[in-house]
């Protein structure tokens, strides 16, 4: 590593076959781009929550398309729901999405092996 | 957002139709265990760089399955290989894995809307 950012803790340590597959599945509720864009209008709406209905409205696609899609997200716990009235508002859940990050940034100061 | 980090680019603004897309397949490259634990353990290796002879050994999994992993991180720009001699050598690409991680981190400053 002799030039760039050195080194995520991705590549501090071999990845255990328990963490690997736990971190596969969260990075697998991400890799999509309805979600991806889901997670992106949710976590950038006025006031960092979004109703359903805003939304459905924003993709060419069903209600029962973009629930799915939801639900995959909220399950890996990247987002929380709660309904008011007639909607459901989402929210990011900071937590998890910032777990995601730390496993790909690298640290200010190199690690040496 | 009340607690915890914000805001991760991810959440700054709704991301794009075209960059979802793009960041869809690059994170379906990560989002598998096997995949994950070879580029930790290229990354981790001494000298920053892992034999594949390494890697396959490693594995219960047969040297075409691992060469296919391989070839999926090669693919997204994640690790580049070299061949010396009989074995080919890998080393991780610190600026796509640090991209992965960029979209993720939370700013250090909160991001007021």
């Amino acid at each position: 590593m002799t030039d760039g950012p050195c080194c995520a803790p991705i590549a501090r340590e071999p990845l255990g076959e328990a963490d690997a597959a736990e971190l596969a599945t969260l990075l697998k509720a991400v890799a999509d781009p309805v979600r991806l864009r889901l997670l992106s209008m949710i976590g950038s709406h006025a006031g960092g929550e979004a109703c359903v209905c805003d939304l459905t409205d924003a993709f060419d696609l069903t209600a029962p398309t973009i629930s799915h899609h939801l639900k995959v997200l909220r399950t890996a716990g990247l987002i929380d729901g709660e309904r008011r009235g007639t909607w459901v508002y989402y929210r990011i859940i900071p937590k998890q999405v910032a777990r995601l990050g730390a496993l790909f940034t690298p640290l200010a100061e190199p690690v040496s092996a």
